[in-house]
């Protein structure tokens, strides 16, 4: 009935979107499958894309030539950039998101993208032929040959839902779990264990009091996520006011009323949670001396009156959920549409997996998402468009495409899986890149995007956007460089600033260098330059300026990198021989046998691994 | 947790709707609980409103002040009047719909509802006391009181999903079964039994090709469904085409090689399926001669490339599907989507009704939609509204509103489901109405909507509407009636139509009488009534001519209604002993102690009752 395929993808959650997308613009003919075509791209929990090190990773998806960046302009209803009184390597654009637009664009960019076949159905099993994925069968009974598969199936795989002391099967509430795929990998000797997430209730914005909560607008310019020009349909006017309000005492103490029926505290629970991310019980539960905790009211989309409570994400008893809730400031009538749920699904340990996302097991086999023991909608993102192109790579004999952690978000992601594994949900912090001040938002298209067009999946168009960025950016950088300021001109805005006046001529680039010198501030004095630079985007100057203040963070950081890179570069040969390093500590061996580490770089990356360790190989190898 | 509502509406497809928004609208305070909100007015099969008889039924819900008309209005992207060419009678307005948009709309609506609340949950067990509907309990274990409940639960209820030799539980496919009610309501006494009914697959529109199917285009103009003004938010020239294609014998031999697998043929269905909707296997079986059978080809959205294939709902093997339609012109590079199914579940046979759509059974409980045995959003909207409205009525101590067979189609199937029950999926037709040049769908409003305004349901805008209609009528009628044409100015246009020349003066309106004579043809030539008469809206002029044109045919069933009214009022006494009428044919006896009609009327259209039973029936009551 079928056709073989190059690239099956399984499930249509933001990994398998991103994988389908990227492999069928690389040219691979791929087909989608998933349970419930009603459902591509379906945010489970929160309406809302980006923030802090997620915004990060959406705009490099987007400089990749991914999709996300794109249908969150789309779909936005408020958007804001985090942090932006801190430098700019903490600088996260964040989205709230209308959750049924957000869902119909992917899934009509999708449709539009020519490589794409979709199929609702389920898969219960993939073919394995001499240790290889070459397709899969489904539940109605179709064998759909492949030369290469990607699982994305999210929280679906044996997923397990709980409400108080109620339990029942499904990958989301109202959805059917998947079976099948676990047992078999399991039997072909691979490791699959249980995590657990949860989400808050859904209540009825019309019960609300926003006049007892803090108004939240979104910024008054939108930048947005996508690299290429006008993906943002609304004005700053047009957007969504988040609000914020606070649990207290009485709200914690009906919830602990609960404890004794809570499916986490009474063990019914095996799997862990995410510890970023955790359940409002958690809070109160961790945190005992803190007396509340803030909320997050945001709106699911432009005509719906359905509200969502971020920080109140629970699988306690519903009506202890809804009387709690109604002790919160602005929810004394609050009527609730959904009660939040916490569910349990299987993983597969990541370090099972190349940096390719390729399974060391079995070949041709491809993982991304939370399968990978990962959660957030970027995170599995991320690894979709990552797995999309490697499948692509494979099957077409080239070599895999890995990022590195001085490269990308998406590199420190991908290494931390791999490396370390992981025993609760994965979730990106900035704290987690020791390059960030490389890997900001703001240049994730001169990082990656040449790459991936070298690759065949970033557009030409993007690849010319690149280089007119660029192109600008050394001529303002040039210009800003040549320039000679009069003391004259500019002491006066360097005392209002209360800034050291200058006492002779300087050139524009060195006084970018004082921390409270901005570009925007410091150019209406200097009409000439001003006019001189006034052809240029936004968005060139601030890179122009950022690329000027940070210099000497970013080369510095960069000088660590190529440090780094020659570990990086020194390769391990395959099935090395750990017994033979006798001097080893055991721990170490074991965890080198383990993870199979690729370079002295990931090795040493590898938790529990001491530098002697390390130095002990590095010996051996020769260095 | 929930306060005492005043009705619940159980299951938010087209007939939870329209009975949440009319309660809600007359005072209640209505609970819709819904298995998943995600999913509130899903269109389970094609995307498409109205059509022969079901385009009257929308005009008469919203006559009455139901949403569905403007819905429809408002998600269409293709509007056609049917039968043009035929009289009055059997215009039928018919909607292509964004299936999306179409739903989205729905929940938009009821959101804007002040008293509608909503609720995510399965209802397993209504709660009765003293054979009395107060409640209902749900899978997560709450109890809601209520006043009255309405179950709408569609094909949800123990639902089976077929597709060739594979079977399992699932509502719709991808969504899970309901249980419990059936059951608690069997160990109550009631009848429930088995029905089926089937889809076709959706298809991938890229892998068509238009050029070989004939293209059917939407109406020059766009009259719409809601009698509201400016509902219909697209031009003409936006609309999108359907196609036209056929089966053919090679497509037919095709599908009988799945016979031997088919769920139907081999009886793994028990319930009957819809004579009148049948599938392509059934087709193809009862109707051996004929060598082709008409698809039509729909778009199910604006955004979307997906496609309904209208005409070839199938429940055999899903290769055969495929293959078979591989072979129908234009569909040889055919991908398929989703494959078509056949779905079995629960209803209650509707002779278990009163008129009012409560159960005889259970106090306070009332039934709508396919629960009651009918098939088609249309007719599952009209019993939605009448159900939502008796529900109020009932609760405060008003008279059920019901509406007479010589008032509206959804008289006629209500009267048609209590009187007659069915054995197979009722569908509304034409057919069925004895008075159908009075039930037309242009006079909808003219019919229902101060009936539903006196009500408190009908709004004060419809009201208005109304008198306005029908002050402009009875003001053009007036012109056309004094209007003396002149032979001259009229007998050219008369010649053009073969219509005898005029040789003296005569009124517009006697001249209309002539078939081939309409008003907007006439008009031209007659400049100066013309101008009298262009102040007013074309579907004024329209409901005049109807009226005029129609005169005769309109006063003599006009006169048959009200023999039949006498009939109808001549109500039989509750509990009616039946077995002291000797005289009476054992089925009669057996009929009326089953349905226990509540008049003559309706007694004589139960099936199998002969005109001598009526009249000893009559004799008995003293006529
Ligand atoms: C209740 C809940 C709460 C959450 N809370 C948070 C949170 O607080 N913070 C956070 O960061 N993230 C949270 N998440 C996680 C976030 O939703 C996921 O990380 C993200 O959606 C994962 O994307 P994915 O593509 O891996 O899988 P998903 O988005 O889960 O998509 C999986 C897709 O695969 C399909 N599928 C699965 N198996 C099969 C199969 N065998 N055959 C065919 N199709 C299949 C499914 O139908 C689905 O379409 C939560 C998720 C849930 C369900
Ligand atoms: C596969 C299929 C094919 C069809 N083919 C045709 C056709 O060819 N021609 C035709 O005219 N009609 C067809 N129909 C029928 C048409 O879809 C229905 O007649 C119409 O949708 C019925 O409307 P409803 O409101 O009665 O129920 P539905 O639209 O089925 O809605 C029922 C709602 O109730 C909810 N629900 C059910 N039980 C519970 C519960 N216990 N607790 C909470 N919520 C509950 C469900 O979640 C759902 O939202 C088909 C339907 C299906 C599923």
């Amino acid at each position: 009935m079928f056709a073989e395929y190059d690239v099956i993808v399984v499930g249509a959650g933001h990994a398998g979107c991103e994988a389908a997308a990227a492999a069928a613009n690389m040219g691979s003919k791929v087909l989608l499958i998933t349970m419930n075509m009603q459902t591509i791209a379906q945010m489970s929990c929160n309406p809302a894309m980006g923030g802090i090190a997620k915004g990060q990773i959406v705009r490099e998806i987007d400089a990749l030539g991914g999709y996300s960046g794109i249908v969150t302009d789309k779909s936005m209803i408020q958007f804001r950039m985090l942090n932006k009184s801190k430098g700019p390597a903490m600088w996260s654009p964040r989205a709230q998101n209308d959750r049924m637009l957000f869902a119909a664009t992917w899934r009509q960019m999708l449709e539009q993208t020519p490589n794409v076949d979709f199929y609702q159905d389920m898969v219960r099993e993939l073919i394995l032929k001499n240790g290889k994925a070459c397709g899969v069968v489904t539940q109605l009974g179709h064998t759909i040959a492949a030369k290469a598969v990607v699982v994305t199936s999210g929280t679906f795989l044996n997923g397990v839902i709980h409400i108080g002391e109620k339990q029942f099967g499904g990958g989301r509430v109202a959805e059917k779990a998947a079976t099948g795929i676990t047992e078999q990998l399991v039997a072909q000797g691979m490791e699959a264990s249980r995590l657990k997430t949860g989400t808050p209730p859904r209540v009825d914005g019309r019960s609300l009091d926003y006049s007892k909560m803090e108004e939240q607008q979104g910024d008054t310019e939108i930048t947005g996520f996508s690299y290429l020009p006008n993906t943002v349909p609304i004005t700053a006017a047009q957007q969504r006011s988040c609000y914020i309000t606070y649990t207290n005492t009485t709200v914690h103490d009906i919830l602990k009323t609960g404890f004794d029926r809570s499916p986490m505290f009474q063990g019914r629970i095996e799997g862990v949670g995410p510890r970023y991310c955790p359940s409002i019980e958690d809070k109160i539960n961790r945190f005992a001396e803190r007396d509340r905790h803030q909320l997050f009211v945001e709106p699911e989309g432009w005509n719906t009156v359905e509200i969502y409570v971020n920080g109140f994400s629970t699988s306690l008893p519903e009506e202890v959920q809804i009387q709690a809730l109604q002790q919160v400031p602005g929810f004394e009538n609050c009527k609730i549409f959904r009660p939040g749920y916490a569910i349990e699904y299987d993983f597969f340990p990541p370090t099972q997996l190349t940096h390719a996302l390729e399974t060391k097991a079995i070949q041709n086999l491809f993982f991304a998402g939370q399968i990978n023991g990962t959660t957030g909608y970027e995170e599995a993102a991320c690894q979709g468009i990552m797995a999309g192109m490697n499948a692509h790579l494979k099957i077409n004999g080239q070599a895999p495409f890995i990022l590195k952690r001085s490269e990308a978000y998406i590199g420190v992601l991908i290494d931390d899986l791999i490396s370390k594994g992981t025993e609760e949900p994965y979730r990106m912090f900035t704290s987690r890149a020791e390059y960030r001040t490389l890997l900001r938002q703001d240049n994730a298209d001169l990082r990656l995007t040449e790459i991936s067009y070298r690759l065949g999946l970033a557009s030409q168009e993007r690849m010319e956007g690149v280089r007119k960025k660029q192109a600008a950016v050394a001529a303002i950088t040039e210009q800003l460089q040549q320039y000679a300021i009069e003391p004259d001109a500019i002491n006066e805005y360097l005392n209002s600033i209360q800034s050291a006046p200058l006492s002779e001529k300087q050139k524009a680039a060195k006084l970018l260098l004082r921390p409270s010198v901005t570009l925007t501030d410091m150019l209406p004095h200097l009409t000439d330059l001003q006019q001189g630079l006034q052809h240029h985007l936004p968005e060139y100057l601030e890179q122009a300026e950022i690329q000027i203040k940070y210099e000497r963070y970013i080369a510095k950081e960069q000088e660590l990198v190529e440090k780094m890179n020659v570990m990086e570069d020194l390769l391990i040969p395959e099935n090395f021989d750990y017994d033979r390093l006798q001097a080893l500590s055991s721990e170490a061996r074991q965890k080198f046998k383990k993870v199979q580490p690729r370079t002295i770089g990931q090795a040493g990356r590898i938790s529990g691994v001491n530098p002697s360790d390390i130095q002990i190989l590095m010996v051996y190898m020769g260095r």
